[in-house]
Parts: C-alpha cells; structure tokens; sequence
C-alpha cells in the first residue's frame, strides 16, 4: 500500500506492506488531512519515523473485536493508551504515559491506504456527514477541547490570536462564546462568517481588557500579543506546538497573575456533534484535495504561507 | 528623615523631606525587610526610582482618618489602588491599573524612618506577635496567596523548589498540605523544620509525579525543572520574579497540558493568622538585624548568596 513515510529527514510515499490487525481494528482511508503538526514532524520534531498523519476518515475494514461493522463510516481517536493504567481505566488515554499516538508517537499514521488503531478508538460518523467535513473532526476536537481545560463563562471577551487553520477552528468551535478574531490577514478572517474579527493593531487598541486569549499563531509573538491583550489574572491558553523555545517574560507571568493553559487534544464526541448539526463551515477552509499519490506535493503547498486545509484523497 | 534610595543606578541612604500625609496614614517603620525585588529594584527592575523596601511592621504616627489609634501596631498591604475603580469598589485594589505599590511602583517605600499609605491598606498587629516575625506578613502573605489562585486539594503531591527565603515561607505556609521543599542547600532545608526535603537530584528521581510544582527558585532554570517533575495536566505556580526573558518550551505545556498559573500578592489576613497561632517559624529565616544607617552595607549582605532574611532597624 501506500503511505507518506518521514524517516532520516526526509519525506518520501513509498510501498509498504499492508498493516496487520494484532488485535486492533483496521481502517480504509477515505481521506486525510495534513496539519502543522505533520509539517513539525517533517522537519524533525519529536523524533518521529514512520507513516505520518491523524486527521483521517474511512471505513472500517477489520473491525478488531469491535462492535462496528465491516464498512462503517469512521473517524478515531488519535491516543492509544495502555488500557491498563489509571489514566486508560478512567477512560482517558490522552496522557497514558505508555500511549502511542497515530502518526506523531510510536504508531504508523493516515496518510496511508490503511491504518491499525484500537477498536475502542473508533467512533462512527454520522451519514449526513460528508467525508470533506468528517476529516475535520480530530482538529475541531482540539478546538473544543479548550473548554475541557479552561471553562470559559458566557459574556467573557475572548480573543483567538491567528487566523490560520487552527485559529479559524477555534473561533467557529467556541462561536457561541462570541469570541474575537485576531489575525493579519482580513481575507482568512472573512472565513469567519458571522463571528467578529480584528487586525493585531486594532485588538491592541482595545487595550488590556481580554479574559481569556487563545494563541493559534503558531509563532513566539502570538504569546507576547495575548499577554498585551489579557486583563490582569486572565487567561492564556496555548494551543500551537511550534518547536523550539520560547523567550518568556515571567514576570508579566507573576506581576499580572495571568494562568498559561496548555490546550492539545480534545474528545471527539462534542466536535461530531458539531459536524452533525452543520454548526460550523469546515469546509471554507478546504484549500485543495489532492491524491495521495501527490502527497509529497501536497506537503510543499501546505507549508506555503497562507495555505489553509490541503486533503489527501484514496 | 533617613531613607534608602533608587536613583539612576545607585541605592544610597539619604537625608530626606518626611513625608507628608496627604489624606493618607503615616507609619513610624519599627523594622523592615529586604525582599530579593529590593535587590531587583536596585538593579534596575521596573524603572523604579525613589525608597525602596515593602516590608515592613511599624507604629501609627498619623491615622489619616482611618480607625486605628496613634502608636497602633501595624503592617500594611502595598498595593494602593484607586479606590474607586471595579477592583478596588470589590476590596482588592491588587490589580487596580492606576494602582501604587508600597516601594515598587509610583510610592517611596519601608526602607526609612516614615512611610505614607492609605489608612484602609493598615492592619493592627495582634500583640503576641514580636515585630521580628510581624515584618515577613508581605513575603508570608504572598506565599499564602497560592491558594488564593490555585486552590490545592488535600493529597495533592507538592512540591516547592527553591530552598531561599521565598521557598521555605512557602513550604512553611502550606505546610498543612505536606509539600516537598526542593533545593540545592541541605543546610537550609533543615530550616524547614517538619517539612519533608529533597535535594533536586532526588527529586528527579521520583519521575514526573507531582500534582503541583511551586517555582521559588528565582531563576529560569527552576521552570524547567517544575516541568521535569509534573505530571501532565499538572499546575506550575510560577513565584519567581526575576528580570528578563525565560526561554520556554511551549510546546511542553502543550502537548502536557500544564497551567503555569502566576502568583503575586497575596491578602494579610491569612499570613496575620499564622503568624499569631505561631504556626510558622519565620524567625528561624533571619540572617541580621542591621540598623537602617547601614542599609547600603545590608543591601550587599542580602545580596550575597545563600543570606535569608536581612532585616533594617530604626
């Protein structure tokens, strides 16, 4: 089969064997998306080698012990836990120290013809879901799952700093909150729809009066712009995973009192509820959907500036 | 009057104008205290110019309207607010933007024979407690004031790093909650009485299993050291507030979902408490008591390293 594979540098699709079963569930790629994160591994962040990709949809091909039928429509849950630990037994692998994660730790990802991931992480899409927007679910969880790390109040003023993919996500996941949308770029934030955007200078010009700021930049500066933007004990929560580090001024930490949350993977269940409900227009940020047979192509024109969602079809 | 300035770079102790009440209270400064912001101060942090010093127990000269009687013992909280805007209309003028702080921003501070503060900011003494223990309710108060930011479960797994004055008040004020005091000074975990210990070396070793790291180390390193020691989803509650830029791995809080939760000031009602249940052995933590007309050799004595507390004298 096919599969984008990172190894030694380099990011090439080549043949591979089929994977087998081994007591999981495997999975027939419909479609995949590549993400930032892909990008970061790519370019040698955490180590990775092997197949990349998490955001995927298919059908189930070996059901893996699993209740879900030969067939079934199906999105997954990128975390594959020990099962056995406190953290599987509570019915939350995301911090499993022993987990694998598809693609991106110690387990073969989507951009593959096939997949393998525990029957348990499987969940059904629902058939008024078009794949296009199926494949969103893993990104928008992550969206969602801010509210699962920070709980955030109706009428609190909230700023989503960038206005990439990630940032538009954030904004269309927490819309009912009413958020503000902060980016450079006036033609991404049209994406939006009905929620209201902002350059960087004219959110600065609000001054200091945010409770919440969620940093989708993707970049350093995006840390510095929320802390201009947060009122003192505000919240900041820090959704990018750029590499490297970055210069902190911890005393604007302490002297304002502000909480830095750390945001990453969400569950999927509130993000298919959204897609079910057609509550949000992930497919605005289709950039092009391209056959995995290009998917080396394809990386390239997702690394260009300013390109939004680049999916990869079977 | 006698006061130790801040001014283009240099700290010395001058002759200066006393201070006139100007609708506020005037405090006859009995004993006051240098903080490592003092040390800070001088060297330029936050452009303060003018007396230093925030620490501080002293007897009412002026009441300037307020209830306490003349030759009251009394300590004070150093933020004056406005007095009129929603934070301080709610009693807590800590983060009021046109706030003053006793000595740090806008306000000559402890450090002199008098001191000028709002008469609401001034809290009697209770008579049992000496003045050598009533001048470390600023640092005892702000160590208390943890809790008022991230309230801590009983059995939480603690642990507090930074063995210098800082650290041990705040191993000593929550010492109910059982922390771990982490530092490189055997000598000076020894201070910490009850208090369990640990070098960092054998901190390390217990692996990432803390519910809670409190960094009192006054340098970048001890954030990354929290970070080594946390478990995921874990809070970092970040004391420290030395100058300049700290570089972080953001992508660590991400991918771990740690809060760094920023932690100032905290309110002297709780660290009065302590400290007259005599809960907490502060006076354990004095390095000298010097007579204020040799501040600036006191200065260069609480600068040195491995000196506690270093208290002036009237």
């Amino acid at each position: 089969m096919r599969a984008l594979r990172v190894a030694d540098g380099t990011t090439s699709l080549v043949d591979v064997a089929e994977p087998r079963p081994q007591g999981e569930a495997l999975v027939r790629v419909l479609l995949s998306g590549i993400c930032s994160t892909d990008l970061e591994i790519a370019r040698g962040y955490a180590g990775f080698r092997g197949t990349i990709g998490h955001e995927f949809v298919g059908t189930v091909e070996d059901p893996g012990g699993g209740p879900l039928a030969r067939g079934q429509r199906v999105v997954g849950e990128i975390n594959a836990g020990c099962g056995s630990c406190a953290l599987c037994a509570a019915g939350d692998p995301r911090h499993c120290p022993e987990r694998t994660v598809l693609g991106i730790v110690g387990r073969d990802g989507a951009h593959a013809d096939l997949l393998r991931l525990p029957a348990r992480n499987l969940l059904p899409v629902p058939p008024t879901v078009p794949d296009e927007h199926a494949v969103f679910v893993e990104p928008l969880a992550a969206a969602c799952g801010i509210l699962e790390r920070c709980p955030i109040e109706p009428g609190a003023r909230i700023a989503i700093l960038g206005d990439g993919k990630l940032g538009l996500l954030c904004a269309m996941a927490l819309a009912d909150l009413r958020p503000l949308l902060v980016g450079k770029h006036a033609e991404k934030r049209k994406l939006a729809g009905d929620i209201e955007t902002s350059s960087i200078e004219d959110a600065r010009r609000r001054g200091r009066s945010f409770d919440v700021a969620i940093d989708a930049t993707g970049d350093p500066s995006g840390f510095t712009l929320a802390l201009d933007l947060l009122r003192p004990q505000g919240a900041l929560i820090l959704k990018s995973t750029f590499h490297g580090g970055m210069p902190i001024d911890a005393a604007r930490i302490v002297v304002d009192e502000i909480r830095v949350i750390g945001s990453r993977c969400g569950r999927f269940a509130p993000a298919l509820d959204l897609l079910a409900r057609d509550a949000v227009d992930v497919g605005s940020l289709i950039d092009q959907v391209v056959s995995l047979d290009h998917a080396e192509d394809a990386m390239r024109r997702a690394a260009s500036p300013g390109v939004l969602k680049v999916l990869l079809a079977r």
